[in-house]
């Protein structure tokens, strides 16, 4: 089977199918999507070696639970022991003995057909289509914040960062906004990007006329660059929160004064549960698809990435 | 009047006694403690210039309250305008507007007479001694981080640096754990002034012995040094908590990936109400005068300076 390895460089292989073992199922993969994690692992960030992806919808190859075989699916990328103490109280997640698809010590989406466990797929409703379901992984990661972070106490929030993870973001927080004296600004430098998001009456406001404003109560840092937290402390409130979604292979630094002085709370960000971002697919509360850039053939990968780097460019999408 | 003024260098010098004018009430100075904020300005941090000095305890010599006169004091820091948004809601040590005594345009304590607004203004009680008043705005620090941080939902918590702060930190937290399932752990590179705690039952690990383990689940981060943070997220569990108390004139820099992967939560902690430390005080739940190291006079500040930057010497007071 073609697959997409990552060794120092990225190359389409040819890989043997893998094989249905214990509580692994195999998935036949219908489309994969390239994340910027994607593209920060090909920079030598956490020193993979495999194959890559984690953005998958497929549908099950092979199974121990036969009802599964042919189900349309998508998969939570941790794979957790499930008897370590982290696990024990849920956070399979946060399991240290976890391996994570495409990330870490585990073969990942970007392959004809791929495994991962059966705890870890999800069947996907009919009324979702694969270009909706393969957004469920970056939707949870988005649906992740409001688990973390109670946005009633929050009046002004703001998005830093138009990529495709600061678009998701925007588009599951103006879901998650309840209250009409909340509101929500997407702070980027595409205009053409930020214009996908128009019919949210988002605020929108250009990152090149912003000033130190100090306006925020909660800022989410998902610029993907090491300037990003510096920009966020610029515009957070004294005792205002940052959620950071940004993850790249390069030290951070600030001023730590400007977290102390203001008593500023920054929240790390990861993975979430698929359950909400599948559900608010299924209620089309969220439309991904608009930041479908191309869909490109699986063998065709390294012209995927070459795209999906471009400053302008949003998800590009891998097909066998 | 003798005072010690800070400007690009350090002297004690004669200025005119302050005048009683409006809400500012004038203290005659008791004693003032040195603390690392004054050690980091003479640094050049927060580009500060006039009096140092923001902990103290003193006797009100002119108010405009008549009753208020001759009450031995101690003062909260921050001068607040209490007419914005922050002041509205109570934030009044975040007034965007405030003056900080000894540290952001105020004159501070290190002086024969100071002044602060009445509000400002703390009736210390006959029971707490002069050696534990000066020690009141330290100790509310410390409480700072016990309205910011649920204990209840920490089982594992670590204080990173055995400093004044530090070890006062220890101490309030030690008084504020109710459950015996929750360990504390002083870290540090100190012996001695570990072993000032020893009678805590507080756990007592030197620096150099630590290894990363992930097992805290909150770490209160005093070491006042840029490596504080590092070292943090190595102790620091999956979705734990670090407290940052260190302010220093450098940047910080740090992994994000660390914070990001593993969802650590950073919390900025700067000063806190004054009335829970005089509680501790006067319940002689604390003891913080097991800190103080020596006490000098006012006009050889100099030489009680050079003594509280000895990485050996806790809590150098000064007496007019």
């Amino acid at each position: 089977m073609k697959a997409v390895f990552f060794d120092q460089n990225l190359t389409v292989i040819d890989l043997p199918k893998p094989n249905f073992i214990g509580d692994e199922s195999v998935v036949r993969l219908i489309q994969a999507g390239i994340c910027n994690t994607d593209l920060e692992i090909i920079k030598g960030y956490f020193q993979f070696k495999g194959v890559l992806g984690h953005e998958f919808v497929g549908r099950v190859e092979a199974s121990k639970t036969s009802t599964l075989v042919g189900a349309r699916v998508v998969g939570e990328i941790n794979a957790a022991c499930h008897e370590c103490d982290a696990c024990r109280i849920g956070w399979t997640r946060h399991c240290p003995h976890r391996s994570v698809l495409g990330i870490l010590n585990r073969d990942g989406a970007f392959s004809e057909f791929l495994t991962l466990p059966e705890k870890n797929l999800h069947r996907v409703p009919d009324s979702v289509s694969d270009d909706e379901a393969v957004f469920v992984e970056p939707i949870a990661a988005a649906c992740e914040i409001l688990e973390q972070v109670n946005l009633e106490l929050t009046e002004n929030i703001a998005v830093l960062g138009d990529g495709k993870l600061g678009l998701l973001i925007t588009m599951v927080l103006d879901q998650a906004m309840q209250s009409t004296s909340e509101k929500l600004t997407l702070i980027g430098k595409h205009p053409n990007k930020m214009k996908l998001l128009e019919h949210l009456g988002v605020q929108l406001i250009n990152y090149h006329s912003l000033k130190p404003c100090s306006y925020f109560d909660l800022v989410v840092e998902a610029t993907g660059s090491p300037k990003g937290l510096a920009l966020a402390l610029q515009l957070i409130k004294p005792r205002g929160t940052i959620v950071l979604k940004s993850t790249f292979h390069s030290q951070l630094a600030f001023d730590p004064a400007s977290l102390v002085v203001d008593e500023i709370t920054l929240v790390g960000s990861r993975c979430g549960r698929f359950e909400p971002a599948l559900e608010l697919l299924k209620q089309r509360r969220v439309d991904p698809t608009l930041l479908v850039q191309d869909t490109v053939p699986l063998n065709q990968a390294l012209t995927a990435f070459d795209l999906a780097k471009q400053p302008e460019v949003l998800k590009v999408l891998l097909q066998p």
